[in-house]
């Protein structure tokens, strides 16, 4: 075979085969074909398109690049979740617990990657000792006796999708569903699920900027899984607005916190209840698409204890301050707090979720670059959803700095980031369940 | 400026800045954007094409990435000409010094290349001593004194262009018409020329498979001209069928030896009066597009022996061995020489240059790697065009062979490219004037 006449197949959008995509894939982990053909190949696809078939060979021969974790022998049926991504997603924080209340284990890797306000992973190393770096013999380990893991990858998955997301990202060949949808479900095939939900987000915040392109996204997901043998339901969650009102890594575990203690905001608890629900209907704890028949007993989990219950046994296992915890404002606190009033009243119309995130990036909870520190105190509260009547004087969001400056920027960005209208506005789409 | 917003614009169709191409080829010939972000890029110009502006600032980019050789010293006015490359092509060997032959000086610059058969330098050097490697000062002190140089390039001549030729050589991104136009444009501008002939083939033996496309080649590469400020003709010419009768170097020399002499194959003959008309017609020596008011001078200087002197000129000057062109005899001969008779009567419907060339490279007349030897000896010639009605038992085609083992591949190959008909069929296209 030969890597330009692959190459030049796509480009004429004519479709691979199979054995086309693995030897591509295998000789470019091998070292054989080098990045520029690789990324002329990159353009080619995000031009072209994929079909399904070839989505889902490119899928499994980037997993199988690298070990395929087996989680078999500690688990009879692994569930995950992922979520592409968003501004104030903690839901990993209680989605994770509340299904382990239900006594469904659950065992989660998670990468830490490039995000405007720091992964699942930075969240949890607010809590002093969390330690997500665990030896796959750890993992193993407490997934058997406590029933539930959060920690980062144990092992080298899916090393060519490691390869080709960093061409990608410096060839602009990154926004193209395939290759997104490929990457995703690649790294969750090599981590061991047997049965997915993945939380598609749409909206301003959002890496699909529209709910259509979300659902594209999200169906070819469902088709790889479909494909590859897996279990994949896929939600679509609005991210125009943050999710829940915190942004940043401590005050976020603090929201994640009051939600599994019965009191988060509104929409997060419907988000992790629905999340949750999903799992837990893909471990056959539950029949009903609309989660009618466990509905009731999930939020029950959340407001008895037994969700948070299960939090400080994951922490816990993993060596954290179950003190921090349990007194939230314990938990990393930055120096320079300030609080901006509304200085009218009206309906807010627009809480635009990526302006924010790229305030908060800029008080250090995000990365810039990779291997970048992260700030675990620094973040921003706002104070409504979109819909809601502020009036004049009311409190509309607190900015947590490390210093003054950094501060200033994130409040004018901030605020910026708040449209008033007169009207109350259109409802947001919420929670469309798609499909699996 | 960043390299990934300019390839993610080029990308998603919109038209690249004059500053965003110069920045984009400064840098890569400095190093700092790096091939796979140029690969990748040049996929990008691949699928969704180039304005005019951005080919001509592509081009003046590319040319301006070494040496601008100014031969104004040297030459009021330089006239250049290029073809696209074919099969049998050894019109520069002719039409040269026949504009020579009216007084109007060509200094000529050739690359190698990689073809089937051999680029204009390798059939020069089929000749004893001829020295294709002239310093710049030999190559002007040699226009002065002669007013006939042709020799290789004297100077790194547009280096961006080699450096981006020998990617899109891998990354199935050469045959793209803008990147195409820009590459030969930049090297013609880079060479000193003030008016160029473009000889654009068109057919099976060609780069363009089509008229239609040879068309648009030649009418972006008149454009480039234009924006450059130079003069530009181009000729569509017939590529279905092998130029004149002979195939490969020191062959094609004998027969552009006959042609200067008053006796080649009529197509090569009308071929070069065409080119070498046009040449004259940019340097003011005609006024008429059909070359009315010169042909019968040009036919003359072939039959008078006027251009024939001109050539001995050049291989003088340039230290070939006079006695070898005296004597086409002595030129280099291949030890295996073999002739096929016609097994059956008919008209000849296809004598399929591309096959014959791939015959030719076979018998070791061209170059499958870069820097491969090339034996000047061996190649073929064939006995009819198309169209001719041929008897049974006469003359197909003669083939010069280093032995025995590669004259039978070639042998059937060569059998196969002729295709018969019982009707003469339509007749080809040939030197449609296109445009300046």
């Amino acid at each position: 075979m030969n890597p330009v006449e692959i190459i030049g197949k796509k480009r004429d959008g004519i479709e691979l085969t199979r054995e086309e995509i693995r030897y591509f894939i295998e000789q470019f982990i091998a070292g054989s074909i080098p990045d520029y053909q690789v990324s002329a190949w990159a353009m080619a696809i995000y031009m072209r398109g994929m079909s399904r078939e070839e989505t889902v060979e490119l899928t499994m021969a980037l997993a199988e690049s690298g070990e395929i974790i087996d989680l078999s022998p500690v688990l009879k049926f692994a569930i995950d979740k992922h979520s592409s991504g968003g501004v104030g997603d903690k839901t990993s924080l209680v989605a994770l617990p509340l299904v382990v209340s239900f006594g469904v284990p659950v065992a989660k890797m998670s990468g830490r990657g490039l995000s405007l306000t720091g992964g699942t992973l930075d969240k949890m190393e607010s809590i002093s000792g969390y330690n997500v770096n665990l030896s796959m013999k750890e993992f193993m380990d407490q997934i058997d006796k406590y029933g539930i893991v959060l920690a980062g990858q144990t092992a080298d998955l899916a090393p060519a999708d490691g390869k080709l997301y960093a061409l990608r990202d410096v060839t602009a060949t990154v926004s193209s569903k395939p290759l997104i949808a490929s990457s995703i479900m690649s790294k969750k095939i090599a981590s061991g699920a047997d049965a997915v939900v993945l939380d598609v987000k749409a909206g301003l915040g959002a890496f699909m900027q529209t709910v259509e392109d979300a659902e594209d996204l999200a169906q070819i997901m469902v088709d790889i899984g479909k494909g590859a043998g897996k279990k994949v339901t896929a939600l679509i969650s609005d991210m125009n607005q943050p999710l829940g009102y915190a942004i940043g890594n401590a005050l976020e575990v603090r929201e994640a916190i009051d939600t599994l203690q019965g009191t988060g905001p509104a929409d997060l608890v419907e988000h992790c209840i629905v999340v949750a629900g999903q799992m837990l209907r893909l471990a056959g704890i539950s029949t009903a698409r609309d989660l009618s028949d466990i509905r009731e007993r999930v939020e029950e989990k959340l407001s008895n204890g037994e969700a948070w219950e299960k939090f400080r046994t994951l922490v816990r296992a993993q060596g954290g301050d179950l003190s921090q915890i349990d007194q939230p404002d314990t938990l990393p606190r930055a120096p320079v707090v300030i609080e901006e009033r509304a200085t009218r009243s009206g309906y807010l119309q627009t809480i635009n979720a990526r302006e924010i995130g790229f305030a908060v990036l800029h008080l250090g909870a995000g990365r810039q670059v990779k291997d970048a520190t992260i700030d675990h105190a620094v973040g921003a509260v706002v104070h409504h959803k979109v819909g809601e009547y502020v009036r004049k004087g009311e409190r509309l969001f607190t900015i947590h700095a490390r210093d003054a400056d950094s501060a200033d920027v994130a409040r004018s960005r901030i605020l910026n980031a708040h449209v008033w209208s007169e009207r109350p506005g259109m409802p947001l789409f919420y929670n469309t369940l798609f499909s699996e």
